[in-house]
């Protein structure tokens, strides 16, 4: 084959079979997660209105705009429409749709392809997936709901075959509350500024707190060293205390990053640590108390991979309002460059476990006996295409990674055997009962850590 | 609550949480249906270039045209795109841009959601989602898989909670075969006239075939009769010889369309009829066998909700040829509906099966550790929101229809119970073994099939 087929799209990344199958079973584990929790499915239409999208967000330039081709250039066409670019936006907006319809406190979860039309870069992509879940309620939200969002997403977290993570938690309060502390004119300044830590060095940082908020060296400095705070457990407080800040929004900020720390305390593992990082800001101006970013480690480069906060004023309609908090996994930004390195495989390309030989084209319909025999007790199986010879025949179990081919009897009255292709055993089996070892009826996710860490 | 929120926009249909919990598991039943008969699931992008899109299908007027907003108006922006409308078209330039990674013949399925920009009316959307699985070969795809996706589409059916449905099937070859025996001079007009059977009467059809597609009396009559032939079995085949043509491409489709019917006996059954029926003829020109239609019993205005049919050369790349066979159901068109009517439910509106109730603020970890451990046993949990009395509590749980309340001990030491909210019927209980019923596990399927039948 030479290459005379289409070119890809850049930013909008397609999978293999295999590796689909790698991303449902991955998806399916975070439904599963969330369910246990409470959290019920929902899904928002792929468009919004323009201004729905743009208000208030500085995304516009990213946003896909979407017309009826016949009517593009006709002006007086229906409303225009974008793509989402981000399922809390819809999801806000569903909840004053269906308000009168929804209980609250209300749980969902959603994942979905989002699209943002930016210059295609690592971890970023033009079409991707989001695994959300948030919780909102009416008028009051109460504060035990942001532990709950994150000890769940960092449960979901923990069974994912990726290398090990690192969820990293703040409150926009405390930041705020710290600001306030030391006289800051501007804290919203100061916040933009802190949230650029992660790409510039804190020279620059401590630099751009003076020319661009308007500190003072000594406010500037002090900023710094509260950013330079991370710890696994609550003794952040302590060390934020001792830098002799007193506001009352701090202490209610660090109260609250304890008990979400405290909650967490029991799923943190080898695979997910939790940890208070007071740089950690977040770019979006919504979010109101707790913030969340997540890093994979080994890839620093794609940026935090699973992100979110408290949220108190986004969804209102100007009478009510709907306080939420919710966590957002990047699925597409975690799993698409596990896949470009290789680091994420299934073990096979195809959901069979067994194929069914042909010994003649006409015992087609005896063979899709065998197969329907073995399908009804849950084992996944095709017949082979054509009655070739036996060794063609499993040189296409091989290609697929198919570990199972089943010998129908040559002659009627004879007996059934099953090979096991990867050891070439081959044993006598009946259709009706025979079972394959739990770890190959179904497709696995096969890491390769060692690629990635 | 007045409707102060945001209007929903015509034509995309979004559900509540409980009908989605519906569709997930529909979905699913579905994956699992394909899987166990080997076909893996892929995805492509949402875009595709607008003339792959328009490429020969006269759709153009109902394409989503997509392009950056700020870049709208540019006529240097980036290629043009479209969104898909419907899985077929995007799936035969997926098999060519990775001809060189798949091994044929490739069996996939393909769940995803589909745009058009068409006149909303019943049964159509202008988001929808479908359900497709489709075999490709490289130059040449034996007959036996039209036999196969009849079957695995008709099993993956025979499940659904839905009204009866009846698959509809019929042969290119032989409806052509046919109108050459008959020595009709314009074979292709004639095919698209006996398409409109299902919208104009006999008396109509008869006077267009004469009209436009230029038959005599006696040929237009033929068409007819030819066109009145359903049945269940294989008798169609005397019936059509019994019009006396004799040409070899209509042998050839009778025994086409016997042998997918003989493949599809075994499943056919309450839910689930099989036929053939000579009038489908399928709008698309890409179709050259087998072509697949389906009704839903008391949904006659929906049209078909499952149709396909075997395409020789839609996926080309001009030196290779990738013949195909498949079937696409119109979920949201399937589902849509029977939401609308209130045919379909599930029996709870959150996936959780227990609320733990909360006796006090204080006992929020130990409710916390109640959950996890009921979780740990797959029970989906959630933990009361605040410890109001016990009446409130019931009720919060009442509204979403979660059938169990757990009580924790008032005091250390103390025993569990946990009461049905249906019986009242309370008991003591321990969260480390203690397990519903499994009907109560997870939500399931309310369908009423006597609102829709």
């Amino acid at each position: 084959m030479g290459r005379q087929g289409p070119a890809p799209l850049s930013g909008f990344p397609e999978l293999l079979p295999g590796q689909r199958m790698v991303e449902t079973q991955i998806i399916d584990g975070l439904r599963r997660a969330f369910e246990l929790h409470g959290f019920a499915p929902i899904e928002t239409r792929a468009v919004e209105p323009i201004e729905r999208l743009t208000g208030g967000v500085e995304l516009d330039k990213e946003i896909y705009a979407v017309s009826r081709w016949a009517e593009a250039n006709d002006a007086a066409a229906e409303a225009s429409l974008g793509l989402r670019f981000d399922l809390t936006v819809p999801f806000a907006r569903y909840v004053l749709e269906n308000a009168g319809k929804l209980d609250f406190p209300f749980r969902r979860y959603q994942i979905q392809k989002c699209w943002r039309g930016e210059r295609p870069q690592a971890g970023r992509y033009r079409e991707f997936t989001q695994a959300d879940i948030d919780i909102v309620a009416k008028d009051q939200l109460a504060f035990h709901y942001d532990v709950e969002v994150a000890t769940v997403m960092a449960q979901a977290l923990t069974d994912l075959p990726v290398p090990s993570l690192r969820l990293q938690i703040n409150n926009r309060k405390l930041l705020q509350g710290f600001l306030i502390g030391i006289g800051a004119a501007d804290p919203p300044a100061a916040l933009r500024v802190i949230d650029k830590l992660d790409k510039l060095s804190a020279g620059v940082v401590e630099q751009l707190l003076r020319t661009e908020a308007g500190l003072s060296d000594k406010q500037a400095e002090a900023c710094l060293q509260l950013a330079s705070i991370h710890a696994a457990d609550t003794s952040f407080v302590d060390r934020v205390n001792s830098l002799g800040v007193n506001e009352q929004l701090l202490d209610e900020g660090l109260a609250e990053l304890a008990a979400v720390l405290e909650g967490c305390a029991g799923i943190a593992g080898a695979r997910v640590s939790v940890e208070a990082d007071l740089r950690i800001a977040r770019g979006l101006d919504y979010y109101t108390g707790t913030v969340f970013e997540t890093r994979m480690t080994g890839h620093d480069a794609l940026g935090s991979i699973c992100s979110g906060g408290r949220y108190d004023s986004l969804a209102s309609d100007g009478r009510v309002t709907y306080p939420g908090v919710g966590i957002s996994l990047g699925v597409s930004r975690l799993l698409v460059p596990l896949f470009a390195e290789g680091g994420l495989q299934a073990s096979r390309s195809v959901p069979s476990a067994v194929l069914v030989a042909m010994p003649l084209e006409e015992s087609r319909p005896s063979c899709a006996g065998v197969a329907q025999a073995l399908r009804r007790r849950g084992i996944a199986t095709e017949v082979a295409p054509a009655p070739d010879k036996y060794g063609k025949q499993l040189r296409f179990a091989h290609r697929r990674g198919i570990p199972y081919v089943w010998f129908p009897p040559l002659e009627p009255g004879g007996g059934h055997e099953v090979k096991d292709i990867r050891s070439g055993s081959q044993i006598p089996a009946d259709p009706d009962t025979w079972l394959p070892p739990e770890v190959d009826l179904n497709p696995h996710i096969v890491p390769k850590p060692n690629v990635s860490e």
